[in-house]
């Protein structure tokens, strides 16, 4: 029987300033990713963040993310490389120390808008800060997005770490995601987001917009929460997948 | 024989901007008390200073501050006691995470700033900030400031706790620091200095400006390391102590 | 005939982060305070709130606050005069600049959150705040909390002023607000509001919760935009003054 | 007979944080760059800045860069044309808002660091940044990078501009500057960089490295104030300038 995760961010709110529905997504997804400060997230986010995922015993992960609040870290930096292991060293550190002052534990590791899409076509980069992460915990699990470069700087260090596809973005044929200017890029429909996913999940493939399948391990299914439809897409797509025989839950479980 | 700890704080640089002159002072210091980005110090910074600290044989320590960079957390700020415990996890824990990658570890906390001034008044938001410190290490030894709401503080939590004085600083009946405005509140002349805290070490008490023996445990001296004459006093008390028979070393060696 | 402005925070989101029903209230209001930049707001929501305000004919005024983002500007913190003064040149600066750039003028000046709250109780804070601001605007009008501090202030420095009451808080005999701890400190209540603000106009005075008049002059009323009523009351305010005959319209004007 | 303006860049110190010897170059520049609190600068340290170059005779200009402390604004960032025209807009107001409080006027603008780098390539950013600066001065000067896409944005804009060299940096045939990691890329001998940029200002002409002229107008030569030599080779460009018959003076005067 198919097995898989399904993760968001979380914790992306700020100071007075909140975003997502967290609440309502913690009873859907099996693993959160939790903004580290840098992007998004404060101390006081984290720990109520934190303090929540764990009543739905859901898996705790950092998301560190660049060091730009305004852009919410989706704005590219050129960083030096001994710069993006220190980056990632301070915010997991920080993730670890929040969570352990609640008698938990972070599980795993997912990089924040523009690093992560930097390192996703740019391996170096992608090495620099999971080697970050692995200094901190030799243990920590890095998700990946699969089939991408993040995929193959794990796969050099040889870490513990789990492929990731999108629940609302369409693919190209060379595993890169639609720009989100063309058409069809964002799956806005959670009638089609589900069935989509449950046929990646049960073939381990991504199925690109041409059709065309890309091999690839499927351990977690990203969901979004900053967008209206975001909630029913989620609870659609787990409802999808466990009907069609799939057990969800927390990967490494 | 006596035996007594020598500390400063360290890791103040900012980016491009350097201050102190730690590499003087590691040589002559057994306990660095490091900045954790929110006042000063960035990941970094915090990484080539631990890295330093440990070469020199010289225990760390983390040291967190106000989220102010620009008055280098010297300006008073009124935070709720949960936003000072969850502040002290954050940058204790990012601290943790910096440290463990380069396989070190952090055995003290010490407060910075007006973070530390006011807790020196304000037993109760002296001990949010350690309970949040010893949320995540129960083992971490907090410095207080001898003769302080911080040290009552670190009593009434339980906790293993070092106390600490000012080699260059003068002190009042009631054990608070002279006023920096006063004449002689601050000590440059290094032939003082030393002479000055061997009979304090000795005789494990403060000694006031008027003469006055405060009794309180002495187990670290807090040197300073951003006026020009910093390094020459730190210089000059260490010798003092040793040629004194007081044996310098890390607390709890 | 009676005159009075209805005044509003604006611009208070942040990068990602939205905060406030600003278009509701631009229908409503005749000033609002913009945020600057430190406690909220950014270059681009500057841009684009002042555009806004000025589709609406709305008075446009800099909302200087405290820099301290996390906090939105809400924690006390002590700042030297001189800081204090060039803080309040910065921003207003930099308010007057965003407009300059839409062909729009910056009218007024209003501190926020707590620098708002600390100048109500002493006079030298609000003078540095209130010299800063004059410094790049002579002719800038300052607006006041009415009855405190800030309006003793702007009379001693002889500047152009004018006199704000809130139009949901209970006010205590001393002309300070009540508590928000306490019960009645905040008026949820659209049907209380309006008539009770119509009063206060009409007697150029604040009525205490205890019936007490305290004359002063009332030319802007405060609404707030954060709470999920605000809207409403703001619509019962303005109706209410206006079907009492009091003319609602920008100061100055 | 030849004239030229020398410009630095000034006011980059930050909270406790000081950087460059701005009291020595005010001797010898003629225009100062000052920094508007985003890569560096602050309120207080731009008042003082100011202050000091006006004492001196010396022309402000406001020195926008990119929002990123810790990396001096160095580090390349991506941001939408909306965004960059607004962060301009924004810093530039702030320095008009803090010298008009001193009774001083911002004469021009010169972008910093990766800004500037990025936009000597990208005339559309370049284009952005300079048109948010004419929408809040239309007369404000623009230094340009002479002979690069920011001399090519400022010509079509067809605002006010100066052409500016850098004193210690050798020049590619294409007019760009050689990577400093080359040898040679930067020039640390005084006795070399005078006569150098007097040959060049008589000849109106880059010299390249290869000794190719590249004939553009040099209104203003950059002194840089951040290594050892720096005051040593302004110092001597100005001597060298001066005994070959240029007149030294603010450009536009």
């Amino acid at each position: 029987m198919s097995h898989v995760d399904l993760n968001a961010d979380m914790g992306e709110s700020f100071g007075p300033w909140t975003m997502g529905d967290d609440n309502s997504l913690l009873g859907i997804i099996t693993s959160a990713n939790i903004a580290c400060g840098f992007h998004a997230g404060d101390p006081d986010v984290m720990a109520r963040t934190m303090a929540r995922a764990a009543e739905h015993g859901v898996g705790i992960g950092a998301h560190p993310g660049f060091p730009d609040l305004q852009g919410f870290g989706r704005r590219n930096m050129k960083l030096p490389a001994t710069a993006l292991r220190n980056l990632v060293r301070y915010q997991l550190g920080a993730a670890r120390g929040m969570a352990a002052a609640l008698g938990l534990r972070v599980r795993h590791l997912k990089l924040h808008g523009a690093l992560a899409n930097m390192c996703s076509v740019d391996a170096g980069m992608a090495r620099a800060c999971y080697q970050g992460a692995l200094d901190v915990d030799p243990d920590i699990i890095v998700m990946v997005l699969a089939a991408t470069r993040q995929q193959q700087a794990a796969e050099e260090l040889g870490c513990a770490w789990v492929g990731e596809i999108f629940a609302d973005r369409a693919y190209n044929d060379d595993g890169t995601l639609v720009d989100r200017s063309l058409p069809g890029a964002v799956i806005h429909d959670a009638d089609i987001a589900g069935p989509r996913i449950l046929e990646m999940v049960k073939e381990g493939a991504i199925i690109t917009e041409s059709g065309k399948r890309i091999d690839t391990p499927i351990d977690t299914i990203c969901m979004h929460g900053d967008t209206p439809e975001a909630v029913a897409i989620a609870r659609s797509v787990r409802r999808c997948l466990e009907e069609g025989g799939v057990r969800v839950g927390m990967f490494g479980d």
